[in-house]
């Protein structure tokens, strides 16, 4: 779980960001920032912190903030009962991200996984996104991704979000309920 | 019909918006700029520059770049056999943007249609969006815009783009037909 120290504290630093990328976003989204430590409570190495614009039935975009090598954890986004998981397109806009899929692993990749979880990294085809490079992801596709040094902004454009779907790698990962933003 | 000189002049009046916005393309990008004059032969007052990131069957992301008071006339994205038309967000990032839509209309308006334009502009309800501030709009909703003095830069985060399903209210536009982009 994250505090409210910290939350507000990863708030300023993404707010920071977006400043320099000339992001401009509302008092009504500052006052609901996402911060995500995927309850590992290691949010430096393993975190998001993210605005979403939009999330009707039919489509969700969202500004993704992520610190210098903060890392978003394998997972995928599941058809289920015929009904097609989640579609993403991610748009880096400001830094470098990494994106990591199924495929040829990279011979000598730019990232690795937070200490103490390897395990839970296992696609390795690597995907560089420097900023105005997208990527998009079909449904079922597990998929994890790292910032580079600068840290990076993702915009990321998707069918609708529905985070309590997610399956991640690390058995470990609870990503739905540990967003704390009450707190802010 | 767009002349190749129109097209490229309008190109680059669009990359150099985007540029003080900020936001950063691909070379690819460059080479794939949609300059809509909605078949009436006068850019400056009816119009849109338009990159697509990306339209897949599910959804889609654009930035519309206007010039200073350049309208996109009055249409809407209509329910078709019971698939749910176009649902579309508009998000300002630069400058500002008037979009009327159907409701009260303002008593005193910010904008005017294009001269000659007047009987196709019906619905005047005033929705003002300056950077950070977006409108979600249903299927089967008319609506028209028109940028500020500045011009405006928006993001549209939308499910798929059909351009060739929309409806004007103008009888004299041809929307998907008149798009000059091979010439550049």
């Amino acid at each position: 779980m994250i505090s409210a120290k910290q939350y507000n504290s990863a708030v300023a630093r993404a707010e920071e960001m977006l400043g320099k990328a000339g992001i401009v976003f509302t008092p009504e989204e500052h006052g609901r920032f996402e911060v995500a430590d995927f309850g590992l409570g290691d949010l430096e190495q393993t975190g998001l912190e993210i605005i979403t614009y939009v999330n009707t039935d039919r489509c969700c975009a969202k500004e993704i903030i992520m610190f210098p090598r903060q890392t978003c954890p394998e997972h995928w986004h599941p058809t289920t009962n015929g009904v097609p998981g989640k579609e993403e397109t991610f748009r880096c806009r400001w830094g470098t991200v990494y994106l990591y899929v199924s495929g040829p692993p990279a011979a000598a990749p730019a990232c690795r996984p937070p200490a103490g979880s390897e395990p839970y990294y296992t696609v390795w085809n690597e995907i560089v996104l420097r900023p105005g490079q997208q990527y998009t992801l079909m449904p079922d596709t597990p998929h994890w991704f790292q910032a580079g040094p600068e840290g990076a902004i993702v915009s990321e454009f998707s069918t609708r979000s529905t985070d309590d779907q997610d399956r991640f790698r690390d058995p470990r990962i609870a990503r739905a309920p540990e967003i704390a933003a009450e707190s802010a």
